[in-house]
């Protein structure tokens, strides 16, 4: 879009053989003709099919194992194409990190997506939480109180429990989503940690933070559970 | 993480040529020592830095252009190389499509995202909206009540009302989502409209809500609009 001139004309781009190879196996993902656990064609085969080089085939491999969409294939002969993945918050999540180190967003946005998504998901997590989830919860809430465990390991725990909580919501984009936020701020929260004189004392309140979410939780209090991951996650950015 | 046996051993994994050049750049990117706008050195040049082939970095430049973190470099001298780009909501958008596509999420699923992004979108417009933020709003709906548009064009303006409603939100991750999102159902989007008898119909209470939602923004009602969009949103499902 930038390319376009004042006057509306357009360059023409000609795709690169790589693009022409991405956008077939994305259009058969697209069509439904290629699904998660199905296996690409090796890459010689599909550079016949295809009437392009090897390595046209191989470039656009690397861009899809990059996006998640593909798991490389090994060796040679009938198993050794790329597999179709069906899962990526992985590589969503280092896309999104990627970006929020270019700056495009600013902390405040992030922190404020993430408060939207958390009073969403505790809210659904105190609706359809099991006794078997609240008891998860509970425990992820004793790790953090450990003595002897680094604040990089603490940052896991609380990581893990607000994915838990965003995968009792029951929509399971969500906890990607939630996922992906977290890893693109892991480097800053570590960093908050690593300024403070006693982190452990931090820690300390975040942990009984959580544990009163997850009292709100097993309470059913959709309110309550809103209310207080809102004034938990607020408290942490306003340091 | 599929990879780890079950007594915990996990197969050491070689990394590849272009994912050493991924890394190395990512993190040069990450420390903030390059940012958006800066021009990387060229293929050759980076080759001999890193001591790899230039396969390896070309490789590693198509992963790159595919996420949007650079823009392919052309010809060769001095300004031949990539340029580190700071937006890559279209790639964001690419991605979730292909993981959509991959049932990875159900439809349900992303219009209880949706909903929920929606929601607060405009209840921040209402808060910030400007007159001309208003008026930008009112052309678009005008436009969706052209009777010579395709549905497809009616798409588009449908798809730009939601993303500039999210903009003006203040938020410029919410935007990036917001579209991301909608991209990602396009093609399911389009499909209702194929299956409608009538769509000029449905296309004209859509431009109709649309137009109470605007009203309630420029009178600063955020609560009537939230209340609005919810309902607009349910609705198109529900078809």
């Amino acid at each position: 879009m930038s390319e376009t001139a004042e006057n509306g004309w357009q360059p023409v781009r000609r795709l690169r053989t790589h693009e022409h190879v991405l956008a077939q196996i994305e259009q058969q993902i697209l069509d439904g003709r290629l699904a998660a656990g199905d296996r690409l064609p090796g890459e010689r085969e599909l550079a016949d099919y295809l009437g392009v080089s090897r390595a046209g085939v191989r470039e656009a491999m690397r861009v899809l194992e990059a996006l998640g969409v593909v798991s490389a294939g090994v060796g040679s002969g009938p198993t050794s194409g790329s597999v179709v993945r069906g899962e990526g918050s992985e590589a969503l999540a280092n896309l999104l990190r990627l970006h929020l180190a270019l700056s495009r967003f600013t902390q405040r946005e992030v922190m404020e997506v993430r408060i939207q998504l958390e009073r969403w998901a505790v809210a659904e997590a105190a609706v359809h939480a099991t006794a078997s989830d609240v008891t998860k919860l509970r425990a992820v809430v004793l790790a953090m109180r450990q003595r002897d465990i680094s604040y990089e390991e603490f940052n896991e725990l609380d990581t893990g429990f607000h994915v838990s909580v965003a995968e009792m919501s029951g929509n399971a984009l969500l906890g990607t989503l939630m996922r992906a936020l977290r890893d693109a701020v892991r480097r800053e929260m570590l960093a908050v940690f690593e300024d403070l004189q006693d982190w452990r004392g931090t820690a300390d309140s975040l942990a009984d933070q959580h544990a009163a979410i997850v009292e709100a939780i097993a309470a059913h209090d959709s309110t309550g559970a809103t209310a207080l991951v809102e004034r938990h996650i607020t408290n942490f950015y306003a340091g």
